[in-house]
């Protein structure tokens, strides 16, 4: 405590103008980081036909202004805590000038953090997990997402834990440091894969040829034609089984929306089939199966 | 132990007035904490029907007031802790101004903070999830759960672990830390989802309608309306294989209560279905099947 | 080893004053500490007839003296780990104060902590995990518990590790760290879970009025309703798969001890069954099945 | 090197005194901690008839002095360890009361330290772990145990591994450190648990006591009388599947004796029932079956 | 703050100099380190024929160019982050210099980079997994990659996360640091594999004749001919089980565009089969199969 | 640099006796550790017949002239060891008595060692392990070993990776460090477990007697007679299913040779049932099976 | 900054003479560990005829002067990495020996080294792993390697990431800090094994006899003799299940080129079988089969 004082002054001075400059340094630089990030993925749904793109493009206009929201929550937040971080290191070194020992609480700090340190892990990973979901808008509440063996419509996103509700109405927490791998229905598109099983001995020209028409049926039909971005499309014969092959049906579809086609097309081919006469496989006039 | 009293005295005043301006500071910033994250999400199940609606919010009105008991009982916790911190430094603090060295106590301590944090990390685990899963409210006692391979009811939820009784009657203790994704079924509903087997050569069409009759009959008895949040959908065939077709039913009902109905609406469509002559999948007269 | 002696005395006999307080402060937390935990919950099986609860209660009693002779146990152990550790603490000041250097003794103890902390930390998990587990008095020696792969009767309890023997007559030790998820079937009931299978062809109405019939037989006989808990339930069809459905019973017996009711009811189904001509799945007169 | 001899002198005998203090102290906790640890559970195998009680109880009798050569073993390792250690201390505090700056070597051995506990973890968990397999007397050399995957004839017990012998006769080395759950059949006994498949249409109460009385005789002659613990128990019907029904036998065998015993009730149990008619499921006279 | 003139001039001049000859020696360092890992592997799909070589070749020169682009990206950045730590570095040591006691403030960001290093470490790891997939060019975007259970088109690639679409459409985010093990598709071919199964009794010469025709066929229609890089294998009867024998026939394709070759030399075997009478398994007239 | 040369010289002339007797006393330890280690378990293979032993008997005479070069082996590497630990430490005091400022030195050794022992911890545990596995003998040269997925012959054996060639020809590189359990066929014997299946309705006792006979007859042909070391035993029913049960027979044979016995008995069997007219499962006159 | 020029002078000069010999001492060792670990194992597939070892012989070549390249690699690179950290340290001490406070520099790379080092620890892991990987000759450009899930032919080793290309063409990068158990099919051999499935009826010494004859058969042709090793070997009957017998032919080729023999041998069986009248597992006249 021996003082000098103009000499402790000035340090102390120093030590202010310091942390300012510090502050408004630091300030800047998340504000540019933000900026620099927030710019959001122009092209969404890359290689769609222009009338795909342009449902997508709506989509696209509400994330815009969900994308400012977002920034400038993360902005305030990490300037806050900017702010503190500052203050308590001013403290620390004004006391220091000053004189007064704060070895014992640097100590105490020193042996807390490193015991809170190892329990604490995967809090801190969970809130850096939670930041930079916010920030590269990986999803939004209300988007259709696929995590893990999860998935469900999200509810809220929190720094720490995502809401989410499955199809079947329960609501799920989970921990964002958890979140590894991340698929989202809402930001691209969805197919629907109908795989059609017809009998071994029937010709696989005239199988294609009718599951062709049957999807252009569909896909004519203005009911359906709103669910459906491109023409549907009949792959052919993706395997080839004991007694059976099985023809494969892609359709492109706006996102998580491919289940009613999926249904409509399997009941449609199964009648086309019936009328046509083209056997299931293993529907032998007399004999059972299993 | 060279004392110099004013100078000493100044000091330990000092130290204690920034303790206290300290205690402050962090009580108010506690306080601040608990009431931004106590503020309860208020659409607990959105998307539902108004009468749907209001039989969740009944259970909302529940849950407010064990928030208030929630928070009440963290926040007493954090303070306890941070009025046990402060103390302790303020005596190391104080001690090294009086001129005891108390080295060997701090390094004594740090030996034993490491050894221990090894050991303990799953501990402070356990409790800073615990924490959490009370300020977040993501379940309370009388709820329904799914954690990983266990469900069951809720019957305690301590800081260290949390007591869940399964359908069976087992009592379950699972420490929070092993919580990392947690299913409410009590905060959302239930659907259920019955897929119906028949025969590859019925008729698509008389199917769906058939069971959409079926769906609407049971709907309109008061005796089930009551456990049926909205109408009933046939959502139409959803698997085609070999020898048969299945056709999926949908019924969004009140949380972990989709049981019943699922048994009834079985039950009923099988009696429906023999008296309108549909096969069931493989059932010929006189072959034999595995 | 300039020593000035009135200004040591006060020293040591400050660090004496001190360390006797703290003692008495530690030992009075831990002794409220064990109190608060050792509180028992008091409803243990929640929602049981008048006479289950009756039943359980017995055990709770006992369970209330197990309990005291464990606190007990925990907190000598608890006082002669504070004791230690002040003792150490209070010879190194000491020591201190007397000018012995005691830095080269303290390295080595850290270089030592470290070393051993990195390979020892399952050991002090165990020890910690075994601690609560008897603090929170999750099992005792004669429960039936789950433990992961592994279930048994508890022989003994210990603060590393827990002695198991399962149905089969093996013992089995455990590390209680290991314990994460530990199900407890004495504490609450178990429920036997009957599934009987029954031809497609079969009418649902007929078939459950056979099966409660059967079940109201069995717990009217004095014999068996010593082990039910409550009145069997018949809760209809529970799955329906080709050629065959199932119907699913459950009934609330004391913990561990459904296994019995299961194979009475199944027998007793069987022969109702041949009595009233109900089939079962599959056995045609003349056909081959697998 | 300003040595006041004096002073140094006396700073070295005190050393010297406090180091033998705390040896004999340390040496007396070992003894004492081994001591307590070393007194055997006493009833083996709770809950026998007294013939199986003796029949254990001679095995209990050569565990007993097993544990006294073994505590005289843990006891000497555990005193060198301290020898060495307060050898170490005094060593340095010698030095460093003569002067010697001892810092560099410290400093080495420290960054030594953290070099290598990093990678030697895993040796000292398996000492550890070695150490209280050995203390808790979890098993013995000639036991037979189940590890893991492994199972077989322990040959071998050492600090860092253990060896152990398959039925097939291979030699596996086990590290103590991956022995989390030890399973050891020869502290314990074993069941023989033979489950009987008999066709759909039998009657149970039949079927039960033909298989009480093929049990019956068995344990009665004495060639079998000695491999049984406890009387047979036929627990009734287990499983009722499509198309058969199963019986489950339940014998208590001596600790992993029960093969033979389960073999012989086998092939019994199939003559009986050639001799009765029973039928066994899908034995048809003319039909095939996978 | 015993500040002498000369001397401290001196000092700062000299942290000056050595702080700008360190950042040119990193910055030259970084350059030729980035000019090494930048040369890319000449031969991409060593082993083809000339076409095939020249049709990857094109990708090859698109590559070059995406190469230039990241590696300025990288250089750039890794230069920033070389300025900031030896402008802060300076800093420290000028503020030292000036007689700025900074110990407090390199505490605290001590304690900080603990607590955060043990949370932040999948970060890290992210962001440096995220720059050696940039400098050694694994993958750009438009390649179709495999990861783990995850496989489709990439889309954007950042330092901390990868953003690919699905052949489903969906959108997925995977954190660089999960990437352990990286298919690359379109940096190499692929296989069509093609499996025939045929009757156990069908001569093999005869069948593999068949099969050898229908591929070169194949392979001179110019519209197949595109989709194939080296003339098709008939591999031979890779496999020999009950009742069939498969051929496995082997086409070598541009990357990720082996599928519609697949699908159409199954429809066109199936075909010449029917025409040469070659049975498929199994196919009996009046057999029931299961 | 203030340099006191008696004083000095005679702090030198301590350390280095020191040293000495450090290195002395270490090397001592060293050379009874490994002779402790080195005694060789006496009967490897237990409970054998007195041929069998003999057989063994030879591989034990090996494999002590193995282990003395392995120890030698050992010794040298930590003798090697010591020394450069030492030399290391005496320069740092050497140079610390002679003035030489040697903490920059220490310190980045520090973050080196830090930033080193996290990535090579890996590398010291293999090290460590191989250590371990030599100074065990827990395999050598040619013995046939399992680990974990993997089994075959050891090619050659070293301190970080054991190179392992399998039974097709593969060579397989495994990290000493990734050996957890692991199993050595060559120092034990290996069972011959041939399980031979029946037809339910052939009589028990008839089906044991052939069986009998037919290992009978193979033990006593000297050719086969090499390559048995006890009596084949004939176990009795093992399995009892729909159809078929399943007769156990066990044959102990040198390690790894068992194979060329199997075949043979199985061979044996089969022609042998034949001949009495004992049925196969399943191998009715004209019905169809899966 | 109060230098006393000649012993400033002295201090550096002893530096930097300190400092060349350890750099001396340190190449040495380096030259002298690579010699000794570049030494290849001498047999690299013991136990072959001469002609299969004169094959493999050729690959032992190629193999020398790949090693050559790589040890001049790995000891230049390591050479480098001693020059700079001795420059670190250098510089570092003649700073300290001028007076320059280096602490703050040190104390931010302290800082930094703990930050980086938990997140980059897989990279040093990685690079670590690589070394040993080239310096042990794992494996080299162009042989067929089994790493894991993943098999293919190496197409460049570096020393973070190897490239491999698997059979269907697609490129996949491997972090070699992942490769835990490496095979390498081009250093070994690889044995055909084709299991030949027969009806359960049919005499094994016939089938065996032809089989042998086949083999026999096809070792002859010069075509195929060129890629088999040594002669086939016909093992006899493998597998004894309901209505079949199955047995094993192996036959020892070069490596990874088994696949055509095998393919081979099991038409000319299959052929051979066709001929001789010996029946197919449950080719029945005019039964069904699944």
């Amino acid at each position: 405590m021996n003082l000098v004082w103009p000499d402790t002054a000035i340090e102390i001075l120093l030590i202010c103008v310091l942390a300012l400059l510090a502050r408004g340094l630091l300030k800047r630089l998340i504000k540019r980081w933000i900026e620099r990030t927030a710019k959001r993925v122009e092209e969404p749904g890359g290689g769609l036909s222009s009338r795909a793109a342009a449902m997508i493009a709506q989509a696209g206009g509400l994330s815009v202004e969900r994308q400012a929201h977002r920034t400038r929550t993360v902005g305030t937040m990490l300037g806050s805590l900017v702010d503190a971080s500052l203050a308590l290191i001013v403290v620390f070194m004004v006391l220091q000038a000053l004189g007064v020992n704060i070895a014992p609480a640097l100590a105490s700090a020193g042996i807390g953090g490193i015991a809170i340190g190892f329990g604490a892990q995967s809090l801190v990973k969970d809130v850096i997990s939670g930041l930079f979901l916010m920030m590269e808008d990986q999803f939004g509440v209300g988007d259709h997402v696929d995590i893990g063996t999860l998935n469900g419509t999200v509810q809220s996103l929190g720094l720490r834990a995502t809401r989410i509700q499955d199809s079947n109405g329960e609501i799920w927490y989970v921990r964002n440091g958890e979140i590894v791998t991340l698929g989202n229905r809402t930001q691209g598109w969805s197919n629907a894969n109908i795989s059609i099983p017809v009998a071994y001995s029937e010709d696989p020209r005239q199988v294609i040829s009718l599951l062709t028409e049957v999807c252009r049926g569909l896909a004519e039909e203005p009911e359906w034609a709103e669910q459906i971005l491109e023409p549907p499309k009949v792959l052919g014969m993706s395997e080839l089984a004991a007694g059976q092959a099985n023809y494969l049906i892609v359709v492109k579809c706006p996102g998580d929306q491919q289940w009613a086609v999926e249904r409509e097309i399997r009941a449609r081919v199964m009648t086309a089939f019936q009328d046509a006469g083209i056997k299931a496989p293993l529907t032998l006039p007399a004999g059972p199966a299993s």
